[in-house]
């Protein structure tokens, strides 16, 4: 796992403060950070998004509250709140689209309504773009110029931080590089955006599941199709799980995974050209804490070393994310912090 | 052929005036511009890159001379010289570093030499970047606050403007979008960077005549086949009058050259996600004005439609660039002109 900072005591904080809303299908995670962006508080509270998009706003501002109250802090040393959420969005105008992961939330201006229920202004962000905010503020970039992250889980969500611009494109829909072409051919692998091709289809958790299945099919040897003969659920896991403990074929899967993945990063450089690439989320295989998630990151590296430009391949720093869950919240407290300064010196 | 706008007699341009230099492998285009992007003057010399880099600088430095002298201005009334380069490069110190297309002429520090022999400063730019800057201001990306522009020619160049940043890339090597994998099977076309599976390995004029040459091998049939089995140099330029002329294999040829080139521009469109990608180039088979380039152009635009993210395919605007050969010159006399404004609020 990440290593998860501890939060500090409000007397150590450096003011103003920031609170970070990091909105997911399932979770909402609710955090206060100071200037420098070190966490005061964490909490985190279900999405539920059945009960619908207003009562999610309603309790967002409730969480924002409580966080605020178990930092210590006062309402006025706060300066203002940063929201990320998954797309599709209209960034400018505040208004969530099309969420697919979160149904029924449609076409709502999910920044006016937090704005009205907090009391505070609101910054609003991808969520991909403000992990990658966090991570290049304080997290593994905080030494680089411009950093590109890939956040893998059940999808890719990708970030691109150009000095303090963060790519969020004309129609907000920048860095969504998990939808890069890497097959360009018609009977390539589907994605679940419904487009073939696409490095989601590869290195997502769907993805990594159906390759699992196709190879099994092909060679149903060794204790992972043992396994799954038995019954057991093909997941993510059960796969990290059979790899660590030496089943050929899931390594094989696993580092597959690593050298797609490394298809996307050389896109990336030879499109961005930043300092450093990042690699969060859940899809790391344990990251720098496990065996196999260090071998990962290995064979990512080597791919990219054997298909990007010399010199590129030399001199972009490519590493695991350092903030884990908390690189949402702090990051939307950083685009927060962003547009205050911003506000202040206009 | 695009459009080559006329030169503005001195009494009409918006002072200050800029000096393009653009150079190649072959030429070096050098011409004085005004304030608002009109040209008043352009001459080409020979780059003959064999005689050096110091005779090159030497020579670029009169033709800029030259060119101030023919546009009836005088030196008072320049600003800047910019210059627009092919790389490999470092852009921020101003060298050559080794360029496929110049050689010999390496680690070389071009602008101080230019700066020496000119007597002006010279801002620094890759050359597709300052072609695509060129669009960006004054050509068919003029409306635009973000644009791609893809220059298709020998190999194929890439620039990309955000506002009014262009993508350097930390190493010289933002915005290489020739050399994006779209197909990452180790067994994919090669490039002539040495790698496989990059858009360059199948738009480039090479990429278009090696595809040519592995169908004909296939299909043997057509006008455009019994040209070459009569001895006919196989070129784009044989391949585009055969496909005009109504060639099946030939038209399909082009037509997949588009299909190909779509993938490139969805990718730069769910990465930058910009206001419009711009195509130019001699390999766009004549643009607007040749039923051939219209085509190839629609091509392009249908499977964008089918390929990109529904909002981004409606939004984004594709076009043919509009400055032709001009845009190199133009846009190193804009980006002179960028710094130029930079450096007097500074």
């Amino acid at each position: 796992m990440s290593h998860q900072p501890h939060c500090i005591p409000i007397a150590e904080a450096r003011l103003p403060l920031y609170v970070g809303v990091d909105l997911g299908g399932t979770n909402i995670k609710v955090g206060v950070v100071d200037d420098q962006g070190l966490p005061l508080s964490r909490l985190s509270i279900r999405t539920d998004p059945k009960r619908g998009p207003e009562d999610g706003a309603q309790r967002m501002a409730e969480a924002v509250g409580q966080a605020i109250r178990q930092a210590g802090a006062t309402r006025d040393q706060v300066a203002r709140v940063g929201l990320g959420s998954p797309g599709t969005m209209d960034i400018p105008a505040g208004l969530l689209l099309d969420p697919p992961n979160l149904p029924g939330w449609m076409n709502f201006p999910i920044r006016a309504r937090l704005e009205k229920h907090c009391g505070f202004s609101v910054t609003f962000e991808n969520d991909a773009n403000a992990a990658a905010y966090g991570e290049f503020w304080v997290g593994c970039g905080r030494a680089l110029r411009s950093m590109v992250m890939f956040t893998l889980g059940t999808g890719i969500g990708c970030g691109v931080i150009i000095d303090d611009l963060i790519l969020q494109g004309e129609h907000s829909h920048g860095a969504e590089c998990g939808h890069i072409i890497i097959d360009h051919r018609p009977d390539a692998p589907l994605c679940s955006c419904g487009q073939t091709g696409h490095l989601e289809a590869y290195c997502s958790a769907k993805g990594v599941v159906r390759r699992t299945r196709e190879a099994l099919a092909r060679r149903p040897e060794g204790t992972l199709a043992r396994a799954v003969a038995a019954g057991e659920e093909l997941t993510p896991l059960t796969l990290a799980r059979e790899a660590e403990a030496g089943d050929a074929l899931s390594l094989e899967i696993v580092l597959d995974t690593a050298r797609y993945l490394a298809v996307g990063v050389v896109n990336l450089m030879h499109t961005i050209d930043p300092n450093g690439v990042v690699l969060g989320g859940a899809m790391t295989f344990g990251g720098h804490e496990s065996r196999l998630g260090r071998r990962f990151l290995e064979v990512v590296r080597e791919e990219v070393h054997r298909r990007a430009f010399p010199v590129l391949a030399e001199r972009t720093m490519i590493d695991f994310a350092t903030l884990g869950g908390d690189a949402g919240f702090i990051g939307a407290a950083g685009v927060a912090r962003l547009e205050h300064s911003r506000t202040k010196h206009a």
